[in-house]
């Protein structure tokens, strides 16, 4: 097994910057929203795109179709049998783009805009997860530029569904599971503690789904004629929604909270060492109260505390001035996010039962479900981990900080569950990244050193 | 002053039914929605429609200017000084037709629908009110072409803002005080007490129109990063909303039910005795509950008691699927139907307070009023109504029914501030043609029967 120095791959990395945010800016450039069945030929487009990337980058790579959008498999396994494999994970697809007026600019035309503290992209996917997919595969051209080899067998995955709740991922780690053999799963979809100090994320929230729909009237109804006496699906939702959470924040969901465990006391103390600023956190989106459960920090809540959200909701006249009008329907969409402990399906079954029980004679309410995954924790002294932080603590000169997430990649899980494959989750975006919102940006800095600690990585896994 | 037979007038409607509707259509074709700046060119077009009309049945018509949409006013006042003079008001605008997606045809190219029970009108506007408006013009069509004469000195006003709150009304009736001087107002924008039996409307609510839109994070955020700790707007919003109502359908807005008088016993007999059928009633529009008010009949509230609907309700994704987003505001939009005694400014003053109060810390309310009126009572013992009361059972062989309206017709309190003026609502829609819904309709045995009914009203004024 070869063991070159790293520091010529390190300065190939730093010699093509621009070579790589061309590659970069490529794909950014299609839009691929998974959600949007208008979008599916984009999505199909950026996976052959991607296939055509690894391809030429000397891999084996082809489309695994599903009933949805398809992946992307490739291989590249020339450094012998004692090299570690490991399996990258990423995913193609991104958020939509609405509110569409709030973006500067074109969301799929990647804009370099200049900031005091460097460049940065300002495109949908920038960072999420373009950006951190081609910044692993930039640091793996640099290895084979430089050496014409690889340290590890690695096996890449990209995914196009994991905006919109994986749903054929598990068919597709089922078909392809001697393709996806490796000793670990390495994932660049989570973001630094800082600007300047490099993380690990030990701990991800599972995810569940649905929307729900209140049907009234059998048609829309002119509210001075029947206003009152006729049932309104609008109050009959926000009646519902409106007793969601209790005085104290505490989300009334019965059963919701079976299964949680309380954080030991220790560990609460290691996060009010981590200096955590939640003045400034609210302050960076335009909040001076901390909302959610009362009495739990900012951090802790984030890290391991469930939640649940409302997305969207909708029903009635939503255009200029007023209309007299009662609607025949109306509805929210609503995630919530799950912690170890807590059973997804319960979940559900919970908040079914929590509407069904409140809502007034003549209300009819359907659900839809879009995805459900519990939350997990990832081992934190594995060797490969260890070797994670050795090179993370090289580039930036202190060690990674081992960070809890509020996010949730239930690919994690399926992994675990699928292929019984633990996952390394080390991502270079920054908390005001604006992922999933307008002018989603990536910062050139972050890409960069994001590239060099990976091509780090790729070596100490092999050491 | 002449006093023809009406009978030579009835017959030239009857033989003229094909041209009147004819004429009906080309007015429906002008998609003149008010509320949507977009269509302020429909309007004006459908203004000059009308004044062109209006000016070739020998009226003098002009368009009246506003800070708006411009009013028509004609006037037709050959009738001598003995004879009664007569405001007609009705409006030229329509509501917006979304859902588009739940209409049979393209609303402004109206149908012609053959059912069982005869022929119907199906277009916006089919009724409300340019169906209206266009009856009592073909009533006036055929007295001038029979008698080359009116009974009455007539004036006309078309306004082009009803369906957006009138903003522009109090400036023009103020401007153009003499030129409406009248005896009383007629308005054809009401229903039938059902297909066989007439009405004349002598009680309509008042209306406020208000959007409330709550404003949290300074932008759109990612649920799973930022979801509990950060206020989410659709949270703050249901929370209010859902508290609008008690248990027993009661508005809790401070100060809401203040100066409401309760309806005396024998005018709730009545009411009972008018033999309504309430299942009836809730089953034509797909419901088995009465909700509302517990305690009070369909009839009580509609006629008697003031309501609070949400007529929209927007924030956050909405598309396919589910986004991960907390978004940056929601909102909604409402209009309270009032009674007698109420005070417009009192209640947008009292709903406002509801809301600031129940702000959880962080969220903004901004709130913007559409418009603001009374409700009131119409005279039932003027000449004019006994007139009418008597043209109308010449015509349906039966006296119409004294009903209560759950609507708002804000231009009759204006009428009566402004000019002094009473109005007399004699209507012949249906409750059940969809007015502000998709398939609005206008039945021809309605649009038939009232021209003869009009034309009839128009001599007994007279008489």
């Amino acid at each position: 097994m070869n063991n070159p120095s790293i520091d010529a791959v390190l300065a190939h990395i730093d010699a093509n910057l621009d070579a790589s945010r061309a590659r970069w800016f490529d794909l950014l450039r299609i839009p691929s929203i998974s959600a949007q069945p208008a979008r599916k030929s984009d999505c199909i487009r950026a996976a052959a795109h991607i296939r055509d990337l690894l391809i030429g980058m000397g891999f084996e790579a082809r489309l695994s179709e599903t009933k949805g959008l398809p992946g992307v498999i490739a291989t590249h396994h020339h450094a012998g049998g004692n090299a570690p494999r490991v399996l990258f994970y990423g995913h193609y697809d991104v958020q939509p783009v609405d509110p569409i007026a709030l973006w500067d600019a074109d969301p799929f035309e990647p804009q370099l805009v200049d900031q005091a503290d460097g460049p940065r992209i300002v495109a949908r996917g920038a960072v999420d997860d373009k950006g951190q997919v081609m910044m692993v595969f930039e640091a793996i051209r640099a290895h084979l530029a430089v050496n014409q080899s690889l340290p590890v067998n690695l096996t890449v995955l990209i995914e196009g569904e994991e905006e919109c709740g994986s749903p054929s991922l598990d068919a597709m780690l089922e078909a392809e599971r001697a393709a996806l053999a490796a000793d670990f799963v390495l994932v660049a979809d989570t973001n630094m503690w800082n600007r300047d100090t490099p993380a690990i994320t030990t701990s991800l929230r599972g995810l569940a789904a649905i929307e729900l729909k209140i049907t009234g009237p059998n048609r829309d109804l002119h509210s001075g004629l029947f206003g009152g006496p006729a049932l309104n699906p609008i109050r009959a939702l926000t009646r519902i929604l409106g007793d969601l959470f209790d005085d104290n924040g505490s989300i009334r969901i019965p059963g919701f909270h079976d299964g949680i465990t309380d954080i030991p006391a220790d560990v609460l103390q290691s996060w009010r060492e981590t200096g955590f600023d939640e003045a400034g956190w609210l302050a960076a989106i335009g909040l001076h109260h901390a909302s959610g459960e009362r009495g739990r920090t900012v951090l802790e809540q984030n890290w391991s505390r469930p939640t649940a959200e409302l997305n969207g909701i909708f029903g009635g006249y939503q255009g200029a001035g007023s209309k007299t009008v009662i609607p025949a329907e109306a509805g929210a969409k609503l995630t919530f996010r799950l912690v170890p402990g807590q059973d997804p399906a319960k979940v559900i079954d919970g908040f079914k039962r929590f509407v069904t029980e409140r809502l007034l004679p003549d209300a009819r309410a359907h659900f839809e479900v879009f995805g459900a995954s519990p939350g997990l924790m990832v081992p934190v002294d594995a060797p490969y981990v260890r070797a994670a932080r050795t090179a993370l603590e090289a580039e930036f000169g202190k060690p990674p900080v081992l960070a809890g997430c509020g996010a949730s990649i239930p690919v994690v899980e399926a992994f675990e569950r699928q292929l019984g494959l633990k996952t390394l989750l080390v991502g270079f975006g920054l908390d005001d990244d604006r992922i999933h919102s307008p002018n989603e940006k990536f910062e050139m800095h972050c890409f960069h050193r994001g590239m060099r600690a990976e091509a780090r990585m790729l070596a100490a896994f092999a050491a």
